[in-house]
């Protein structure tokens, strides 16, 4: 499968060299066609990996991961272009951040609407499913580096989207009892509105290595 | 110690009964001093159980828990009477939930602001101890139904008030490792906002049974 991946910081390459190490062909999206950190990225991950515009991964890529800052989310799909969305699953890694106002950052859409809804309802021939967004980048990739069970969200109106990308997750080494399937893409609300508390976390144990459990 | 519990919904006659089952004096709190719930509730738990109206409770009590709904919190605050919250440990329980609009509720403050803060703004001689809201009442007293290590969150601004609170949980069977200081009071918005994200996985196990841990 080819993948496009939009968005050049840690979750964007921890996501895209994970995939190429798999032998899938990535595509690294950015405003240009010659972003240096793609470029480096492309240097390092060989000859699957290539760069290019969000326009050029998104046309050429069956799979996408949005993996840019939530504040620039709907503009570079914008740029990657909706033709080259339509009937492709796009996998949200986002969350609506807002660092304007200092730390920690509060959310710049949360409660009676998510970044994720306002994806699909930009994009309704999209396959958008949210998940991931959960956990540093890391863990996204390598669940197995924190001991035992924990789990991994997936919000998404597609249910064979959300076969698909379960599939992938799993192959990530994620447990298919570890992935929580909570419904529409309504419930990235939920997903979404868990970063203020991961956060206090992260200040409270001083590390972002860590993911949470249902115990039940 | 005296309790005092402000709310006789199934939130506020868990942790009155199990305050009562320890051997402490609970008076529980509501508009009328003959409320029929709280009645109820006194003839069930024996001579260490007495009702009154949210002022009495705050009046003879060391220690008051707020068990009410989100939306009424603020106006019962006020019944209490400030004069009376004063230096004491108010643990709160609740969540500002807006059941108005439908299923699945919204928020009534969120993200830049929490309910746990606007008591303490208002109450500021108050010591406000933000916990147990993360949870259904039957794991809030009795931690071990659930298998294995979870959490539970102390939010606040006074360290000895959280030292106490956190003494308290552990009665409840909560163990000591499994008690998360978040920090101040406004870490408050981490775990009220956690409760979006509560209700979805409630809807897909269908049962509120559970808990989160934290795995690292």
């Amino acid at each position: 499968m080819n993948f496009g991946v939009f968005g050049t910081g840690i979750v964007g390459t921890t996501l895209a060299t994970k995939l190429v190490s798999q032998g899938h062909k990535v595509i690294m999206g950015a405003r240009s066609a010659t972003n240096e950190k793609a470029a480096e990225w492309v240097k390092k991950n060989g000859p699957k990996a290539s760069q290019g515009t969000f326009e050029d991964a998104a046309l050429n890529s069956d799979i996408l991961l949005n993996c840019t800052k939530g504040e620039a989310t709907l503009q570079v799909l914008k740029l990657a272009g909706e033709y080259n969305l339509d009937k492709k699953i796009l996998i949200d890694v986002s969350n609506p951040l807002d660092f304007s106002k200092g730390m920690p950052p509060t959310l710049t859409v949360c409660n009676t609407d998510s970044l994720g809804e306002q994806i699909q309802k930009q994009y309704p021939l999209t396959m958008v499913v949210k998940t991931l967004n959960t956990m540093a980048a890391p863990v996204m990739t390598n669940p197995r580096m924190l001991p035992g069970f924990h789990v991994i969200f997936l919000c998404g109106n597609d249910a064979n989207a959300k076969e698909i990308v379960g599939d992938i997750l799993i192959t990530f080494g994620w447990k298919k009892e570890e992935i929580l399937d909570l419904g529409d893409i309504t419930s990235s609300r939920g997903t979404e509105m868990l970063l203020p508390l991961w956060l206090r976390i992260m200040g409270t144990l001083k590390s972002g290595a860590f993911n949470f459990n249902v115990v039940k």
